[in-house]
């Protein structure tokens, strides 16, 4: 019998589900194309453009994980030898290189220290020294807990005639996306961390010019990906493509009443806050956050450990005694540090006094002596 | 307030869940890489196993519809330029054709027509007739409902040392595979059919011949679909590739253990038995189906129209008075047959007699003069 633990996500994803979206997946399925689903797909698709900061037609939830989406961007504005700018400062830049690269793209990527942000003037110089067709930026790197700004590089993009497409995967529904404004091309996401939707859809959006190029392809696009084909079933159409996944696009559509309900910008604002608790609450533990506030995502916060601490003994004191799980480091952050996710329904102050406890204990395990009421004592500020 | 209308599901999928499938989406969330998680990835695995009859050790649920399976077959056994036979007798087969001619395969197409069976003989002598890197078959004919027998096909493919790829997608879990013994390299499935698990999940499995295949390519494989990615995280290395889809691996986790308890064989004679018993009810309603039953797939039965039954107020009487969802006929068999899915948890004797007093009310409405208590009685048997 399926009986799962429960354990507090606060990892870089899956982020904890609330039980009205948790519930919502067992609703009884509806066929894809039944006149009481579409008006879901409709709620879904209208509620991701909000999100998006957008109103591109082409806005989806795509069935597959947010990895599905990168894909589904590389597989539609990427053609062979095109010229495609890559910033690579995390795990995510690097699979995204990588994804291009097979698409027979040809990658210059612009490289800055996983943890560091990526320079704005290189990306300019580097977009601006070529006819190239497409840049590519991670917004928030799940792999550092960097935020990057998207503004100037949209800019030199649209300057240079390039598209510019975002991964957004652990930014959506945890800091404003205006990506109309800032001419973002193409976006992709996935439903696992801010939006705390389980893994499994990877919302995406194309922009008319965006598409523009994609009609104007020499190459035909995978199968699965085609935006021409997605278009049949998630424009207004409605046709037949593939079987969407109910009952996820359930469990999102639950989601987006609930963020509805709250108000997006009361969603960010309550990231930023239990953000900036957790901050508090690390230095009397003798914990350091990896990326200075300015340049930190709110809703991922990397922390370095401190000297003798084991990494793979602290998660397993996490997970085993006071089951909650936080992620290791990625890459070259590997053992040096842990991450942090504050995300969505996890977003919430008791959870931060939860983890801080945790932690506390955690490193007291390690032979350290952190300041656990004090910790404690910051989470609410001054 | 998400609160979608009971439709009883007896179209060509999504089929019914079970409660306790359904329940199974509810539960907490684990981490993808959760040393609790892990072991109901084994499970679901080796109930796949199981059920494509094979020992092949990467057998996983790709994240993805239905239609991400075939295209992972595609991305990894397909190179430019490769001669692909594929047996094109309904939708399914067309869409196969399409995908591989995407990815640059050389497609040699053996057509019969929609409701038909392939022709073994010129399967045969096609894979022959050239350097066939691959041979593609759709097993049960979604869009007909005719059942294809793999296993002339199999030795022809073996003969010319082509491998050999099967869309099972309907098939699974309603007759018995076994493909391993029949020489199959490659298979794709969904969840939505006869394993009455949500949309959302693409079982695939990939034969130790198809991996070298894919080990030997030269051109690279499109990032979300490598198997050598994929087998990362479902090999016995369980690494990071994608996050996986938690709460769909529990729907599947639970779908195949009430499978286990009811047994594979007591599973498939179900199969046969309630869509003979639907099959014995449509005569004295006027209704007749469209492939005789030696070639007809049981979880699946295409039914023609009598003369002057409109398709569209049919199956929008079924729909609107009955909550009885069922499929319209696809290319050129729309408008002309509808198709009744008597699949997993919805292939019960309860949904057939529903299904019959359904159709005589809406063959009524239409003018007609079914039979219905011969043919709720017929459904019995002798």
């Amino acid at each position: 019998m399926l009986e799962p633990p429960e354990i507090l996500l606060l990892g870089p994803g899956p982020s904890p589900s609330s039980p009205y979206v948790r519930r919502a997946q067992s609703k009884p399925q509806l066929g894809h194309l039944d006149p009481a689903f579409v008006p879901y797909l409709d709620y879904a698709q209208a509620g991701l453009r909000r999100l998006f900061g957008t109103e591109n037609t082409l806005t989806l939830p795509l069935a597959g994980t947010g990895s599905s989406g990168m894909e589904a961007i590389v597989a539609n504005l990427v053609e062979p030898g095109d010229r495609v700018v890559v910033g690579v400062h995390g795990v995510f830049g690097v699979r995204f290189a990588d994804s291009v690269r097979r698409a027979g793209g040809d990658v210059v990527e612009v490289v800055a220290e996983f943890g560091q942000s990526l320079d704005p003037d290189a990306m300019q110089a580097a977009i601006a020294a070529g006819p190239t067709k497409l840049c590519v930026v991670v917004h928030a790197e799940t792999s550092t807990g960097v935020l990057t700004d998207l503004r100037p590089i949209a800019k030199a993009a649209r300057a240079a005639g390039a598209l510019f497409a975002v991964d957004c995967v652990t930014s959506i529904g945890g800091v404003p996306l205006n990506f109309d404004e800032l001419g973002v091309d193409a976006a992709f996401c996935g439903t696992q961390k801010c939006l705390s939707v389980p893994p499994g859809l990877a919302p995406v959006t194309f922009s008319e010019r965006a598409l523009e190029r994609v009609r104007a392809r020499t190459h035909p696009v995978p199968f699965y990906f085609d935006t021409k084909l997605l278009n049949g079933y998630f424009g207004a159409e409605r046709s037949y493509h593939y079987t969407a996944p109910i009952s996820m696009i359930y469990a999102l559509v639950a989601s987006l009443e609930e963020i509805e309900a709250e108000g997006l910008e009361a969603r960010y604002v309550r990231h930023r806050e239990v953000s900036a608790a957790l901050r508090r609450g690390l230095a009397p533990l003798g914990l350091t956050p990896l990326v200075p506030v300015e340049q930190a995502t709110p809703m991922l916060t990397t922390v370095c450990y401190p000297a003798g601490v084991d990494d793979a003994a602290f998660r397993k004191h996490l997970r085993q005694q006071h089951h909650i799980e936080v992620g290791g480091g990625l890459g070259p952050l590997a053992g040096k540090v842990f991450r942090v996710g504050l995300m969505g329904h996890g977003a919430r102050l008791e959870n931060v006094l939860r983890a801080l406890a945790a932690f506390g204990d955690a490193l007291a395990a390690a032979g350290h002596t952190p300041d656990v009421s004090a910790a404690l004592a910051a989470v609410h500020g001054d």
